[in-house]
């Protein structure tokens, strides 16, 4: 079960609330996540004392990202192990709260593993629960690390491309902490660039449909203290005109294995805009995005979403009587279709560099993507 | 004062009230609005019965389209002068209503001097009044007659652009009869293709921060019974790159003397995704809209716009308790700026023809736009 924390104070700036984070207060073991939901009107927090109710919270989306939700699925493995559930029951309902999530199912059968390895090796009920919450540890902390050197690798890129400092970023979507274990993709790397003193400003697209970038990333600008400016995804153009751009940080969904960039909707108008401007497009993903089995983007079947996250605007703080197919304010006329990609394909063509934690990939071809997972296997092989 | 009719039935499909017209019923002559405020939620009508009236349709935005507002401002007079108000007054509160509206300013002071000539030559009240009126009809017919033209010169322009038909236009913002004494521009266009039988399919850019495309052309579309989608404005980029879109048809605020197009945020992004894909980027707008005292793109202020457009939204059927600056729901952390130009600016090489009621210039140039304006002269003049 789930209980619910408000800690919206009178000047409702956000706070330092982490995405996840493991507790445990004498009462027993808890997995407290920032209910993404309720931002960025509200910080809620959810106190999750078993799997069902993490289950619960990856449904609704009070927690996502793909890394973070294998992170998330890993911790409710441990929940249930420390609390003493059934393991496997546990780790069947957290692997399959969201079917298309391949970190989610990742990250929980490999507490799983831990468990099941923990208790064949003799080890008693209570050292078993030990190792899966110890894989969940590990794996929280390696998506840390893969963030700080994602981050590291993009600000050297960065200096690079810009020898003059002041950058100005555009970003689209949301990739950073509330989507990972650590501070993220590409805003972790604007984040290394304002600690570095060398971030003017960072331009955060709204990101149509459902506004991750207005509700998400400005709420993360905003407690990170960096100087940022939302605008609608189609004024982006105006400010490549006027020289305002300086680079593109975007992350990625899937990254086949010619270089071809899946990502949020929006992704690839900025990258042929950046083109057209002679501005870096730069994605920031971690190797595990590079899937070798698929050979190009025209090989990636674009998943078409509902139509009502399009002809309505859901705002979680007002709930609409009668309200329409997907509950919120209709904002078209009745019956009208839409066309809803979640996301779109960048050809290598127009991708600057590709950074990942094993360091960045410019230019994009498929053998430097090849040689920089091998090296990745290496690191892990290692 | 202003009466309202609410005209929307239980299946809530759009009619086809026109957005402006002049009535005379036996209780005396009355100027009746479809209250653009209120869609596509609801047609309701504003019935004014004097100039007052009238202003504050024109401040609240229930009209609005520039040639739309100088028929209104026409209107506006002659129903003053029919009702034994003081013309010159009346006159002077619609000119300023807007206050930037130029056409607006012109079709007032059109009816108003029609009404001092009337005088002039002698006429009596009664005769200047319908002298007034007669002006508001003659700008009203000639805005759709121009309509038409550009319809029929478009038209021609695209058959001979895509031979093949089936035209699949994708369009921004609102260019219909709602912002027109006739049938608008650009969509005017795409409306003479579908009655033709070669309009395959109509993309209906949802235009942020405003939202015209969702709220406002889908209901033309609708009630014309196009084929059309909506889409959000970052999703063009994927249309253009799956082959989908045959030519782009949006209207202008502005054309400068070297052929810069100024217009709705949103629209420089899809020439320059035009460009790259090779698509025809067509601009549709009557002579009156080119500016020759404006030399290029880069002498153009742009208008800067209230951020709450952008962190807000605005859903007139949901009215927000504790409503923040623009009386919306926020979608953006409370204190966040935003970047809220009123339009952008693109270049005559991105663009392939202007479409004006004089025939289409292209390739864009200034020899050939100084032209077609003098050509308009010698129109008005013969």
């Amino acid at each position: 079960m789930a209980d619910q924390y408000a800690y919206s104070g009178d000047d409702k700036r956000p706070t330092e609330i982490p995405a996840i984070r493991w507790e445990e207060p004498p009462e027993g073991p808890v997995l407290v996540l920032l209910d993404q939901t309720r931002l960025p009107a509200e910080e809620v927090e959810l106190v999750c004392t078993d799997a069902p109710a993490l289950v619960e919270a990856i449904r609704s989306l009070a927690v996502r990202g793909a890394p973070l939700l294998g992170v998330a699925g890993a911790y409710g493995v441990a929940l249930a192990a420390v609390r003493g559930f059934d393991v496997n029951e546990a780790a069947d309902a957290l692997a399959s709260a969201r079917p298309t999530a391949v970190n989610l199912a990742l990250g929980v059968r490999r507490a799983q593993a831990a468990h099941e390895a923990a208790l064949a090796k003799g080890g008693d009920v209570r050292q078993a629960a030990a190792a899966a919450l110890a894989a969940a540890r590990q794996l929280h902390r390696e998506d840390a690390e893969a963030s700080a050197r994602m981050a590291e690798h993009g600000l050297a890129l960065l200096d690079e491309l810009l020898p003059g400092g002041g950058h100005r970023i555009l970003t689209h979507c949301n990739t950073g902490s509330l989507v990972s274990g650590g501070e993220g993709t590409a805003f972790a790397v604007a984040l290394a660039a304002h600690r570095a003193g060398r971030l003017r400003r960072l331009w955060v697209d709204e990101t149509r449909p459902l506004l991750q970038g207005a509700r998400l990333t400005a709420y993360e600008a905003a407690r990170s203290g960096m100087a940022y400016t939302l605008l609608t995804d189609n004024a982006a153009g105006s400010l490549f005109a006027a020289g305002e751009v300086d680079a593109v940080l975007i992350g990625a969904d899937r990254i086949t294995a010619d270089g071809s960039v899946a990502n949020k909707i929006g992704s690839y108008p900025l990258a042929v805009l950046a083109r057209y401007h002679h501005v870096p497009f730069i994605v920031v993903a971690p190797v595990t995005t590079v899937d070798p089995d698929t050979p190009d983007g025209a090989s990636i079947e674009v998943e078409q979403r509902a139509g009502h996250e399009v002809t309505e605007v859901v705002a979680p703080q007002v709930p609409v009587a009668g309200a329409e197919a997907g509950g919120g304010i209709p904002i078209a006329p009745l019956g009208t279709q839409a066309y809803n990609p979640a996301f779109d394909v960048t050809p290598p063509e127009l991708v600057t560099a590709i950074v990942t934690e094993e360091g960045a990939v410019s230019p994009v071809t498929a053998e430097a993507l090849a040689e920089v997972c091998a090296r990745s296997r290496r690191v892990a092989a290692g």
